[in-house]
């Protein structure tokens, strides 16, 4: 296959072909050495960082992801003291970064925010988080860290838990999960279900799934236990926020149900919804998410250059 | 012409003869190689960037060319997150800074800081932007855009237009143009004419200027339109500033009347006073003068530390 | 003497023996060279620099000595824009970074941020300020300038002024000193003495130490004056941080009544507490402090990584 890549722009997971993001997953495996003692295969290439959301993961390892390759990187994360500040229209802002910057990775809270800029610009574009839209890139991540721990997708049941409403990386991590045959079982509050369109995209592939509220009712049919927050920041008020903050909270003791071998994932950042207790058994590998994450995007960037 | 930029501050464009700046800019459109492929010519040197003022493009492209030459930048943007903020004086942060930077690149509303820093550093100090006063660098870039799109500056007809009180990047450009034979237009409200040393100085030179309200009236008779925003920053009150917002604003339409080839040029960050369907128009480049700033950077870094 | 750095947290000044400090400051003052001319001695690491409080100096220093080694910097100092304002905590938040970094710098208000991120993570920690705690790369810096300037340290009759209570870098300075035959001379309001424990420390160390509120009085016995500024975010109000405020002016008045030769320091930023027309004394080496400490830390950095 040849790399699908190339000059691509990243803005959501239902781009890519299931053939596409396995040939990406394949070749992120392979980065250790990389990730471990840097190269110079983007010497000389720029990497324009432009979050106008709160970021510690994403900016950081696509950050550090660049510099692994040899690459350099400029941008802003703190908006306040860029243009934006005077007025100036994300439109212009970008149009000008590209004259500075070779890739352009994108977080904003405007949903269409780093689809629009990969529509005017004529660099490659990754979407690096659009609102409670799409987090492709995290997304791939996670698909690489249940292929990795489990050694495959086909026959598992995977659990998908909390605000599955707002939360962007479920909504991007759907597309994925559906190439395979897994059973999914979507649990939430009932104000928190997933979105219509992502009813209607599941049941037009004809993927197996469960709506249900008890985290514990289910648990034991699990394989993967996929946590998330609750996106404080996209609730319509305090109050609703609050309400549903504490909704689910997994501890050993919960756990206790599960399979011995129950694969515990989370995105990140969690808050409360997972007891930090947990973190010690072997098969919670949220702080193992980061390092596949690393991987994933020193891969993604190393193919989008076609530099390998 | 022996290189008359090494080891020298850049504060003001009236610092500089008119031989000076043309072997600057002789120099930067030669600089297309370094933007695309880099360089190893700065390799080790270190560029502090010391942002006082909200920037996009200014602090971007000293940091993109600084990286195509090889070179490192340090400094910072978030100035609340610096020892300022713990009321240490500018002054004391500029000679700890001179400890970790070979060159320093300084914007700040206050309007001598970076002349102030050039005085008492060893180091060679760049103006990126002093309150009202000067912004040298987006000058020179101007003055490239217009010679690199017309092919030459005299006998051309240029008009100003906007706030031509407040902005500084008018301010700094006037110096320049009257080395040339050029006829300024300044097209502004009455409460926003060029300030009375930039006049002074005009009438000195024995330049060919007019000052106008109207910019369809003199339109017509334009080669270059030098738009710029209001600065909302500058003015002493709000509802002042919504007075004048959109006193200007120019559309295809007003366009019509001008000649077809006028050059349409903007600082940016731009606000409402250009359309966005004149972007399209090929004579309008103020999405490439973004372009010329980087090579104009590019060379002036590598003046500076006389490494070409 | 093996590098006793290598692969070593540096949280607290207690932690080191005097001989393991002096084979630090032995291997900084030989970093010249790479201060000047850079280095490729630690291409392909990279330092994650989390600074959680307002910082300029410790941040751009080990910025920069980074850079002068060849190593990358990946990190932020604008808290705000961090997952830890979506509510992640501290402790999440290095686990997810030691995945992208192999070193971590990290400044907080937290008092123990440093020593508990050493605990969990895998990478080496070092404390680059802890509330009003530690900041022993400062303190490593102070007694390097001490030695280096005045060429000793036995026999010295050493100064502190100021801020004894809050101010962190005398709490980490303490420790160092005492390995040495010194007189300390503590000047401070009453209010804002040592804390008891530095006192028990000293006391049980048998170090010659007078407590005493009088600048005046003890300063023509002093070979050193170590000023220190009024630590405002620590004080309990606004009120007792302006009533302390001005307790100690140092200036070239005050100074007549000093040894000559006397050695004026400060970790900076000073607020009023040394007067700028002192800035000129040849004895003023407060300017040359942020030098010795981009030495130190490259010293330090190069030896974590044991890569000389």
């Amino acid at each position: 296959m040849t790399n699908p890549f190339a000059d691509r722009d990243v803005i959501s997971t239902l781009d890519f072909t299931k053939e596409e993001i396995e040939y990406l997953l394949d070749v992120a495996v392979k980065m250790e050495d990389i990730a471990k003692y840097g190269s110079k295969i983007l010497a000389n290439k720029i990497l324009g960082s432009i979050f106008l959301e709160p970021s510690t993961r994403t900016r950081l390892s696509f950050d550090a992801a660049m510099k692994h390759l040899g690459g350099q990187v400029i941008g802003f994360a703190d908006w306040d003291k860029s243009s934006i500040k005077k007025g100036e229209t994300l439109s212009d802002t970008f149009r000008v970064v590209e004259n500075y910057a070779d890739v352009l990775v994108i977080r904003s809270e405007w949903e269409g925010a780093a689809k629009y800029a990969a529509e005017i610009l004529n660099i490659p574009v990754i979407n690096a988080g659009s609102g409670a839209q799409e987090h492709p890139t995290q997304s791939f991540l996670d698909l690489m860290t249940i292929r990795q721990e489990r050694g495959k997708l086909d026959g598992l049941t995977i659990g998908v838990c909390g605000d599955l409403m707002y939360g962007r990386t479920v909504h991007s991590l759907l597309p994925l999960l559906m190439n395979y045959d897994v059973k999914l079982v979507l649990i939430s509050p009932s104000q928190l279900h997933i979105r219509k369109e992502d009813k209607v995209m599941l049941e037009t592939r004809n993927v197996q799934f469960t709506e249900v509220e008890s985290l514990e009712s289910v648990l034991p049919s699990l394989d993967v236990l996929y946590m998330t927050r609750m996106q404080r920041e996209r609730f319509r008020s305090e109050e609703e926020y609050l309400r549903m903050k504490g909704f689910y909270v997994l501890t050993k003791n919960v756990l206790k149900n599960g399979k011995p071998d129950l694969l515990i994932m989370h995105p990140l950042p969690r808050i409360n919804e997972i007891d930090p207790d947990v973190d010690k058994l072997p098969q919670a590998v949220y702080f193992k998410q980061p390092k596949y994450g690393l991987l994933l995007r020193i891969a993604l960037l190393a193919l989008i250059f076609d530099a390998l």
